[in-house]
């Protein structure tokens, strides 16, 4: 068991929080009794059919145990080993998961593109979707992956999403959403999952689910399902087609009853407004960028970083640039640790 | 929640079984409160302690999903692209894991090789460990990898073990365990772990879980410990690196404590024996192979197998040739589950 | 320059042997003027019209500077990762490519078959094209791989290639066809090389040229037209679309000139058939296989064996079997050479 | 046979020409005789000699047929599949080898630093070649690639290499030259080839020739002998061990007699700087960077440019940036052909 502290201190990602209730409590109900490997189990088929609801259509699921994997497997469905993945350069695929795309793609490129908040520009996508296609000297550009929340917190409008998708579809791309905070992004908008996936152009989407409040499954949510049948040999082929699979859909089928997902979403994302909503109030503090869900960078004066480090706050800082931090929140995350994180920020910057 | 029947009938695997309240206690413990993610946490450091005890020396462990990733993750660090593993020609890794170690050691070959019961021939063994070894026009011999138990139930002996690490040793080879069912193995032979594994040659064992106990965790156990860095990465790249790693730990804690994992493979094996004794008094059944562990191949008459079917006992029949039949048990198996199969068979066979 | 004798005495393989005249005429006219690189030169376009002419159909080409690359290359376009190659147990792919088909096709299976005279048999393709197909634990049958002329120097009959050409298709099986040594097939049959290939269900052919006559270069002739994208992205991948492609393209032309393909490949099937006429009045030699083209397999005393490579001749023996020796012949094998051998046989049994 | 022209018109690349006299007669006298197969022939034998001595040091040579063949083997040499190359961001090996490294690496990351005239910065290299060392969530800083010369056409300085070759050794990062056009360097710099290469820290040198002479073949030095047996597997897995490889190893013992390769180069040079004395004289040509060797990049009027294109020469413009042409002399390149060439941008500049 892991010491745990009264006060939670970690802010460094979403993933130092535990689980729900529900979801242990879902997992309990499958410990004993028998039932088929490999996702044969009716947990797994109970998934699939909460996530045709969630999408407003038939789709097609595959459980794995990391978004890495639910990454890096949608990469490998949509493009070539000569092909090349559009992605922002700040995205966690290009920057965070020590190659997996590559490794599932069999050597597939990673082409970095800019755009503020850490979004692709859609200049910037319609000029790399053109860039030397058809040349055999070249990679072929074959899809788009742009992450939604983005890596600094940022949500895509339902217009971004819709511009970045006609873009590739003019050019022939292929697209992947990595929803590692998906939940987060529909929390923000408040749209129906159908707009801003499939319906904007969306073949694949890794649909985060750790982070907001699963143990150990993340999935993959189909929406060409004419690319299920290869992913299906790749999950197993990469070692992701678990025995007992009814245990990450256990977690799953929890988290996606009674809008479980969804209100984890928006209680994290409104502890980070209510810790932006403190900080904006202290003058020595300045807000970096767009908090849209549940990351908030900003600018922090050396002496309160170090206090917070010397409370035992555990945050990214001086990784981007010196001086800026990085909070994050979770479903997890009580009020009174943000107002406990806000005394402390004041303490020092006083 | 999967549908439960009152009696166990899956047979066909040690897979179909759930969890056990020791382990599902322990991930409940770790609901709340934060951890540090990617195995920084209490608990994996705690299960490293755990198998280094068992293992009587200092060894270093990776958790992952799934037993084809702990297959697959140990290959690929004991083999080059350009190497070959020899195996038997019935192993896991040769024909059940879609090619998985193909994917992680980017192309190498798997040479299948012959002997009773599933068990590498010795003989066998030396010739291929020398075929073309330095030849650039073959693949070089790299690695070999027995199954501990074997796929057909039999148990490699201490000095079987011994002899292949011997001719391995000799001819330049890294070793390579799949000790999916390495638990049956132990409980059968009453032997010290380390006997059976480091201290007869090999480098890197599967130490399977899933099958015994655990739910969504295998473990790699590094004896080569200048391998550790390099898993780590490829770990990461392939997707195996869980985020909050500390509830695939939490289940290995519980497995590890007051030997769970050896009493549940006692009872396994307990429970294989027990149908063996029982079959063996029904003379249309013929027993087939040792069943050292907790598999069992027979051969049964077509209205025998048609009958249980028709019980709704799943098992496997008919694959490997016709009439033959394999039953596998596990930890979650009850004597009276046993009895009741045995009278089903008795029922069948009169 | 290499050191050449008076008279050939290397019979391990037909690779020992320089080029024609007529080839190095080609490439002489080569070596002023500018030309388009990467294959946009006449040259290319001459020798894919003249395969066109050859296989009576629009084909596309691709020149690759060896055999391996042209087999792996193919292998990698019409087989998945997740996929399996069907072939012979003792083709070249499985036994002397290093690995070179696992590497291109990022990991897919060779699945090895038997059969006489290294010919696959019809019997044991059917079954392995059925093995566990669709089954995601298991490598998916996707394509074969047959050698023509085979391993052995046996040549598929055009019956027999139809009949492995109907079973793929039955079993949605794309078809390559390894032809380092199709001319020899070719001559040896005297059938439409169109009959032994795309008429009879091959999609990809490996047609080779070093081995009778050309000094760098090999093809491979695209059937299936759809794969021909997908090939030249792979071949710039591999490393294998040369800058100056015309030096390859000009041994090509002269090679496709005037039937020299097929008159150096009768040449050197009737050399191997006047070194069979002569070995079978020696009553201490055994005859081993159908030499239907240029290879040729024999028993031979042990004195025998020690004698010729005392004279300095070069074959491989003892590889397969004690006392099994292979003597391969070339369009540049003069007569006398093959008498000589004679000679020095005999004097050795006598 | 191609069409050729009375004057050479195309500039776009060096690879546009052919061979030279001495070359083709070495092919030649190889025609007829024997050679063992596979690099195991005299010729072979001498070009490593032969380099040996240019290099002033034993080096292991592997002859491979293109040059992009020769830099994704040494780079998956020299990089584990989870490390990464740093590179220019303009490198051939980023921009034109359509991820021929990535699939040869099986999966690394090619980094892309900056640097004027398509030189790697130091501070650029120092700074990445910390980043993330050692964490396993990014791809871990493993070789570091320079072309020399540059794909701008500068050529780096001895001190240059030295500082970028000290640089990698305390980062602990191996070092690649991508030497497409190391002959033009050489000659350029004056210096010995060993300065620039292993003793400032050269691990593997592309020792590229057909931009400079040979036809089909280019070479891999090997520096870092220990790493000798790895590429001779991996080539030979990449179908890149030709059979009759004494045509390659021909081509090259002519390119390093009497300095073959160095007059061919400082020829191309030499061309190459006419042309740039002739531009500097139009006052509506504007010359950019630096022409260190054969490459030389100018900003020509619209009218120019398509007056030259409207006149039959070849080049590339308008690619970089609007309104930049770029020009490639050889070693083939006559003085007047040149002239010709200037007249012509008079004619139109006028």
């Amino acid at each position: 068991m892991n010491a745990t502290v009264s006060t939670a201190r970690i802010f460094s990602s979403d993933n130092a929080a535990g689980t729900c209730p529900e979801i242990l409590e879902a997992v309990a109900r499958e410990i004993s009794g028998q039932a088929l490997p490999y996702g044969a189990d009716d947990s797994t088929a109970a998934v699939r059919r909460r996530l045709s609801d969630v999408f407003e259509r038939e789709v097609d699921v595959l459980l794995v145990s990391t978004g890495s994997a639910a990454n890096a497997l949608s990469l490998a469905a949509l493009t070539p080993p000569w092909g090349s993945v559009l992605c922002h350069r700040d995205s966690h695929i290009n920057n965070d998961e020590c190659g997996a795309p590559e490794f599932y793609t069999a050597g597939a490129k990673l082409v970095p593109l800019g755009g503020d908040d850490a979004k692709i520009s859609p200049d910037e996508l319609r000029a790399a979707g053109r860039h030397k296609a058809g040349d055999v000297h070249s990679v072929e550009p074959s899809a788009v992956s742009l992450t939604q929340a983005t890596e600094t917190g940022a949500v895509y409008t339902l217009d971004e999403v819709r511009v970045l998708g006609a873009i590739a579809k003019e050019a022939g791309l292929r697209m992947h959403m990595d929803g590692a905070r998906f939940a987060g992004a529909v929390a923000s908008l408040g749209c129906a999952p159908a707009e801003l996936t499939w319906r904007a152009g969306v073949d694949l989407l890794s649909f985060g689910a750790t982070k907001n409040g699963t143990m150990t499954a993340d999935a993959i949510v189909v929406f060409d399902r004419s690319l299920t049948a290869e992913l299906a040999f790749r999950a197993k082929r990469a070692g992701q087609l678990a025995s007992k699979m009814r245990f990450h859909a256990a977690q799953f089928e929890a988290y996606l009853t009674d809008d479980l997902w969804l209100r984890n979403a928006h209680h994290a994302n409104a502890m980070a407004a209510r810790l932006q909503e403190g900080l904006k109030a202290i003058p020595e503090v300045g807000l970096l960028g767009a908090a849209d869900a549940n990351i908030l960078f900003c600018r922090l004066p050396q002496r309160v970083t170090e206090g917070l480090l010397a409370d035992g706050y555990a945050f990214y800082h001086d990784r981007w640039e010196p001086g800026v931090a990085r909070f994050v929140t979770s479903f997890a995350t009580a009020p009174k640790e943000i107002d406990h994180l806000l005394q402390a920020v004041r303490r020092h910057a006083a």
